[in-house]
């Protein structure tokens, strides 16, 4: 819960009673599953959070990251309440307390009191391997302190792979190219050299301009027009949105053949959710089918429905919950099974989307194990699937497509 | 049911037998669920209904009041059903027979036969003082021989305020002005007023234009001359729909800090549904951040997955479910879990949304206990929460988050 | 399961156990179930589908139909998954296997082979006769060597009537007439003959235009104008796709009075899922109420919940969940439970959706008459229903209400 005082407690339980005297059934463990590969997800922090900070990491609103790692003046502030207060923060008190030696559920204080007393070290190192997960594909454009896929391999005991952000390499050929000729010449050299390198591509189009693109791939002249533009007007680090360039990264990776995720569904309040509902790339995701590049659309939430449809009638698009079932915590039961529903049972991949906390890794694979063991009992159980398609099921989604998929 | 005749019924239950032989579980009761506060409803009729328009008080539809309330020749006079054959009209049955002394689920006709015997007075006073709302806030902008706050206050043994709809107050201002210049004074003196006698404001823009509005405050010449064109236009009592004059009051209200509620998702068929989706706000909610001006998403069905993202994304952003739960009835738990999925627990407030029958506060608050005790019974069963996890966030949504939020 | 080799099985099962050792529960009968009408099916195929294209009826993407049914070079063949590894294939091996004699879940091998074996005709009549469906309204407007509905109604001891497609309709008098003048009139004509023998009209508008098309009827000289421009430039067996001609057979229909079903909600890959929400359809049902001609949105997933808002505030509007039950298998009775939250119960219409293969009329009579028992028999459990209303209910979807729509 939030820290103290910020809400009334019912008044029979002014000291918080050790969850241990509540008795719940034991946490649940699982130890026939298959080992996980999550196939989207950031890198963990070097060092920290702070005790202010770790909130942020929980949420997907801009908060003030605290004294250990921003400031604390934002609007953010004022919000008179916890992000602990919410279905991830629960999840996490539940699913890691138990790992750094505490009780599940925990008070905040105590869990961030035992993990600064842990350090990062240990604490990434308990939390990445008590995970599960054998596979990372690691989406390296977010930026920050973060450990790279081969460290990240090293702590967790799996592989790790990398993932290239078409924004992000645009981005940096924007920082170092002298002139649009440049520019486009490096990018169209990043792409072949990320295909070499990398498993895959990573698409943010639906925070730079939404999801409803022109589906076709944008003549040169236009392209070199809009580099034109942007570079000329571009601040340093400045981001790329124009629609123009997003197409030509899009249908730069399209041609490469490697599979392109694409961010769909809720993220954090830069994007406009109603602009990130996957139909709308439905005129995109015809114009590519010809080339039987994998699309993986992420996330999804709330229109995982809708995914899942997509999924369904086009043979190269494939679905994806991230940080849908982490968010949505005591529900991811609930979420996973309408993406169960259209969703053909080879086109779903687990991932966690975490970054920053190894907390999300863990929270990720815990709550993806625990529905999907709820689910495919309860379908056993009423006779409406075999026992063995419910493991082959649960074995393509956990990892066995992702391999596939990603040559891994 | 629906009335005897309407619909065939099983052969075998041509005499239905009294719910009591059906052994139903006893209904459920909530000893030690904390005292409610009701962030959104309206008055409840001085008088009546009367048998043939009850009915038209338990849809969104626009039918034929009744005899007792106005004519019996619209359109809906052809509807070959009842409003009773749906989840509020089965759950009106359910929940408040019993206080009226029935068997839950009795005939229909038995129920306002009960009703009409015990008259309005009784009935409203033993619905309401059985629905364990300690505090009521009232949107008086809603026409007919209501109770005023101070009555429904007095009736229910709690306290009420009042909740001042913006297009009332404009639509009266407009009645009395004698110019322009007159009418925009009196709109801003009536938000200062207000301000100063109200807990908050309520919009109905949803109705009037959708929720796709422009999101910045219009300037000064372009409200004058909107208000001088719907006031040369106007008939007597015409309803404010100019989308100038829309955003003039909403930011009005805004710049008063007192919380803000807005109408989204499903309502009578005067709305386009589709118009009313939350996330159509985005960008209007971004504008106003800097403000902190709690805003208010009310109902939000069957968007309020949306809404929820919106609350947890955004600091001064909270969610409602007004009458979503009042008419999904059986499926209460069910939608109340998809709110609790993203939105943060101090985000959610529980309402009503109660009008005319005062039926609809037993209904709206009985199915919140149950959902509510319900989910997090299961959540806290398996582990997912702890108890005292499940008390608080259980005393925020009841009413602690609108005392703070309300200054109650 | 997918074809061996497709997927990795789990280890502990390379030779997959005979699905009797799994011991699931007994299949579920439902003795007292009420009879079906199936108010919305297509017709089954007079011989195969052969063992490759069969899996092409389990979707709704456009596969390759297989060697004995078109060719195998489409896009669909490079797809490294089977479509009987999705809801509605588990379905079919559940609910059909055992009507062939074989173990529910058996292997999608055995179970072609058995189906090879028993021959087409043997096949249909089984699985037909055990659906349990006394009655059909078939849309005849699908291509292919279909029995008629004479034949249906034959083969399933049921009786058989039609629902006339309109773009059907008017394809044909394209395909005849000799100018504009004799296509508008044999257009007029058709649909009074259909109005004498049919006992409804179906429209694809999603399909071709979406469904956010204007409300008001086109006037003579623009259908004249569009129906010219169409004629001249249409190609033989063209489509119709132009909305004001569209719009025109539409409301030749509605001015018949006969129920007009309208798709809805997902389908094959040719609509835009997004223009398929019936909430865009808002403004012609408003223009269509003083006729009072029920309108049947079909299908409506994933926006059955906007469908169900209609249905509760438009006396004349219907919905119905067609292919959406089957195609989500073992969680139809969530979907299902979604349409029964707004959805008025006596507007509520059971239909499969059917077309080619038998088994799609015994899995959506299945999982309706599964999902219809588990939801009732959970709200009369927990006192939220009444068994008797339980009854009434059921026996008003399952087709009480289409019996006195269609007039049968």
């Amino acid at each position: 819960m939030a820290a103290p005082g910020q809400h009334p407690r019912p008044s029979s339980a002014p000291d918080e009673p050790p969850a241990s005297a509540l008795s719940p059934p034991p946490l649940p463990s699982f130890p026939s599953f298959p080992p996980l590969v999550d196939q989207h997800c950031h890198g963990v922090l070097r060092a920290g959070p702070g005790r202010t900070s770790f909130e942020g990491y929980l949420t997907e609103a801009h908060v003030p990251s605290g004294p250990d790692g921003g400031s604390d003046g934002g609007r953010g502030s004022c919000a008179p309440f916890s992000y602990f207060d919410t279905q991830l923060g629960f999840a996490v008190r539940r699913w890691c307390a138990p790992v750094l030696g505490l009780e599940p559920h925990c008070r905040p204080e105590a869990y961030l009191e035992r993990r600064a007393e842990l350090g990062t070290g240990e604490v990434t190192g308990r939390l990445l391997r008590a995970g599960g997960i054998s596979a990372f594909l690691v989406d390296t454009g977010l930026p920050g302190p973060l450990l790279t896929p081969g460290e990240l391999a090293e702590t967790s005991a799996g592989e790790a792979h990398e993932i290239v952000r078409l924004e992000r390499l645009a981005e940096r050929a924007a920082d170092t190219a002298r002139d649009t000729h440049a520019f486009l010449g490096e990018v169209a050299e990043g792409i072949r050299e990320a295909a070499r390198t990398a498993r895959g591509f990573k698409s943010v189009v639906a925070y730079r301009c939404g999801l409803d693109v022109e589906p076709s791939p944008p003549g040169a002249s236009r392209v070199h027009a809009s580099a034109d533009r942007w570079l000329s007007t571009r601040a340093a680090g400045g981001r790329l949105s124009d629609p123009v360039l997003e197409r030509h990264l899009l249908w730069a990776a399209v041609r490469t053949g490697l599979p392109l995720q694409l961010h769909t569904g809720f993220g954090d309040p830069d994007l406009r959710l109603d602009h990130c509902d996957p139909l709308l790339l439905t005129d995109f995701i015809r114009a590519t089918a010809p080339y039987g590049t994998p699309l993986v659309l992420l996330h999804c939430y709330p229109y995982h429905r809708g995914a899942g449809y997509l999924a369904a009638v086009f043979p190269h698009v494939y679905a994806d919950f991230g940080l849908t079932l982490s968010h949505t915590g005591a529900r991811a039961h609930a979420v996973l099974a309408e993406l169960l529903e259209l969703t053909p049972f080879g086109k779903l991949l687990f991932s966690t989307d975490a970054y920053g906390l190894p907390e999300l890794y863990l929270v990720g694979a815990q709550l993806f194990r625990e529905a999907m063991t709820r689910l495919t009992s309860e379908w056993v159980g009423r006779g409406a699937w075999s026992r063995s398609d419910a493991e082959s099921v649960t074995a393509m989604i956990a990892g066995g497509t992702a391999r596939r998929l990603y040559g891994l």
